[in-house]
């Protein structure tokens, strides 16, 4: 019950207090309407409900389009609109099917997979061949005159001693990204990965591969971690075994999507935009609830926030719902090309897309002595909600184009990140896994460096 | 996807990073056995899934001792014990039910309930009786007269406004705690109270009340939330609403239970102890995972890791698993009494009864000199591990009676706070709630500050 917690609370708390100043009464009002008042988490339930999960090109995601107008209306907005782009149409196309059999046990085991995004399908009769277990790229290219033929398995795993699970990933999905080419170069005629994940369940994990278009294009899927440990032992234990494997995927021609945008026009500088955005597409397993309904929300929420609490911002305020970031990254692009081609005055993009879990950071691309600044005058005022650091680092995906193209500052969200891979495109990434206050707190942060960004400028 | 955000969180983390010195290589080293052969995440599940929910007196307590005195063993301790101390024994008894009924509309609706800790129970026929809506204790001293022979329903609700949710329970919990015998001392026959928590589900929660003397001992039950919402309508929208309430709870004499300690002896100073618990006993609606499993296996954790990576501390390590903390707090106050009779030498105690989220901060009841001290020394080798903030506040109630008998500095983990009133005491505190890394991180900060402690008090 920890009742002795309350006073330690209190004090932890009340160290974080700063004298009542003007911004630290806005963000307080911030802070309460979305913690009294907020649609946070009730836009991500009909999202998420209603919708599901959107992949680029699909129906769903046409019905999110709407889902993300009417919200962004309903939010305040002063103008919604959506901004066309072409983006990729990948389809699964049917249930993906896979099972093992070892020669000293006749008995099939079934496999929990999912095929990769952007992989091409097995065909109707499915592939089936012996299947080689390979470590990581250094074995493969040890054994690659035994890869001919055969189904590579890569077996790599996330490494546990990162303390940030974002580490972990970014070592690992080099496997789910280009190990079906690698293996194709030595002839493989499939690939399975162990699902890119930390978690305690079985769940694969989809996500988008990265054909390279020297080699044949092979079926690729992605294995839950316990039928991956199960596949590993029996190939260990038994050198012959054999995978059947039949996805049913295919890449479309590319079709039209959209960015769905949002503002409030600025009070005083109506042609400097400040754009804040998650991304509107996801991978279908689920629901697409923390990636990236939750930066979808999120950003909605700034707008609806200002616009309750009547702050009027001096900047005009965009929010952009990005069309295709999964595989393509075709929303960020076009909405920086536009921006380019118009030659549009971006003053500041922030980006959330790793989770509506509860916030500690931001990370900035800015000079290093602008991030020193606004360390020392804004974290004071945001760490009674949980952001203690601003990194130096990246902005979102979709925000990037805005800084390559036009040297935009970026910004990102940088909130717990333990959990985000127990969920990330499997089965799990639904509405029950993200919390109503986690969630509000993010938007809260978000809002509160907005209003700062807005009104001082870095 | 946030591709992006891996620059960024490699950027957080290297500010992070400080010279390798033999501090920081050791904590290091803890937290790498912990990471890849913790023992917390598999502890736990043997602790919910095979012992489950353990309330004081109950035979799941006497399979739970077992539990504690083989893991500690299993562990590496050097010596396994059991402390005899008198606890509270109170028993549910069966299903606790309750329906209500409108004047206006004859339909009967079932209300979720759960008595509460230390209630008596209504007897086998129940109690049917007028129900009086009460959001306050001011309204029920203003309404006193109206109270005599009805069921008092209090619907005090957490208030959001708080950042750190402990604020709100202890603002809240009062009406639980004493709210039956303020109403019993106007003539209540019964109580209801909306559940202690924000959770977006009807599950109740349970937890103490505390009878004063002086009145009557009514009955009292928590509503789950959704629940509380239908009953405060009802009521509101017609005067006359009766509630028919049927607990089967009762105290039984107080009956034999046990602290489970553990202890490495220490190397230079055998005779002074460092103290580190959480509590064993449970709620009895689910598992009793994170109140308070988890401060149990964060403590049997860093005896474990202590004799994996052979680090030998200079002072006797206790880890003590606390008999009864829930209905009131024997097993802390028999330690510390013990302490005291014995005359021992104890230099710290550390709890953790704040769940296995990942940790934050440590509060510590200390000289203001000693915080700032070992916070300028010791926070910058944490922060890597989630730990920024040391606050001068309670430790945990368990090692309470240490601090006030013997005055020795105690100190409690201070995990995120947002979704531990989600599963507090209702059926939603299960293993599944807990995340792997989020408890692991917990036992990684205990560790490193307890080595800290023992390499150089304060």
């Amino acid at each position: 019950m920890a009742r002795f917690l309350l006073t330690c609370v209190t004090v932890l708390c009340s160290i974080f207090l700063f004298a009542q100043n003007e911004d630290s009464i806005l963000i307080r009002k911030i802070a309460d309407d979305i913690f009294i008042n907020g649609k946070a988490y009730g836009n991500l339930t009909t999202l998420t409900k209603t919708v599901g999960g959107r992949l680029s090109g699909s129906p769903q995601m046409v019905k999110a389009e709407s889902w993300g107008q009417q919200t962004l209306k309903n939010a305040g907005a002063d103008k919604v609109w959506l901004q066309e782009c072409m983006v990729p149409h990948w389809v699964r196309g049917g249930k993906d099917e896979a099972k093992f059999t070892a020669a000293n046990n006749k008995k099939e085991e079934t496999l929990d997979i999912l095929a990769l995004g952007n992989s091409v399908g097995t065909g109707a009769s499915g592939i089936n061949a012996s299947v080689i277990l390979i470590n990581n790229f250094d074995e493969l290219e040890k054994r690659k005159d035994e890869i001919k033929g055969k189904i590579v398995f890569y077996n790599y795993k996330f490494n546990p001693r990162f303390v940030e699970t974002f580490y972990s990933y970014g070592d690992a999905v080099r496997y789910r990204e280009f190990g079906a080419s690698r293996a194709a170069k030595y002839g493989a005629v499939a690939m399975l990965v162990s699902s890119m994940t930390e978690s305690v369940d079985n769940n694969p994990h989809t996500g988008a591969l990265d054909y390279n278009d020297s080699f044949p294009k092979i079926p690729a899927a992605a294995v839950g971690l316990w039928d991956a440990d199960k596949l590993a032992k029996a190939i260990t234990e038994n050198k012959n075994v054999t995978v059947f494997l039949k996805t049913n995927a295919k890449m479309l021609p590319d079709t039209v999507g959209h960015n769905v945008i949002g503002e409030i026009t600025g009070s005083e500088f109506p042609d400097q935009y400040i754009t804040i955005g998650g991304h509107l597409d996801s991978w279908d397993p689920a629901e697409g609830a923390s990636d990236d309904g939750t930066g979808c929300v999120h950003s909605i929420e700034i707008l609806r926030v200002f616009k309750a609490i009547g702050y009027k911002p001096k900047h005009t305020i965009r929010i952009v719902l990005f069309a295709n970031e999964e595989n393509g990254l075709r929303g960020g692009t076009k909405y920086g090309q536009e921006a380019k081609a118009k030659n549009e005055k971006h003053i500041f993009a922030l980006e959330s897309d790793a989770g509506g879990f509860t916030p500690r950071a931001f990370s900035f691309m800015l000079p290093a002595d602008k991030l020193e600044k606004i360390r020392a005058a804004w974290i004071p005022l945001l760490k009674e909600f949980g952001v203690y650091e601003f990194a130096k680092g990246g902005g979102g995906a979709d925000v990037s184009p805005l800084n390559e193209l036009l040297q935009t500052p970026v910004a990102e969200l940088i909130p717990d990140t333990q959990r985000y891979f127990d969920y990330h495109h499997s089965r799990n990434d639904v509405l029950a896994n993200v919390n109503k206050r986690e969630l509000e707190l993010g938007a809260i942060n978000m809002s509160a460096l907005i209003y700062l960004v807005d009104k001082y400028g870095f």
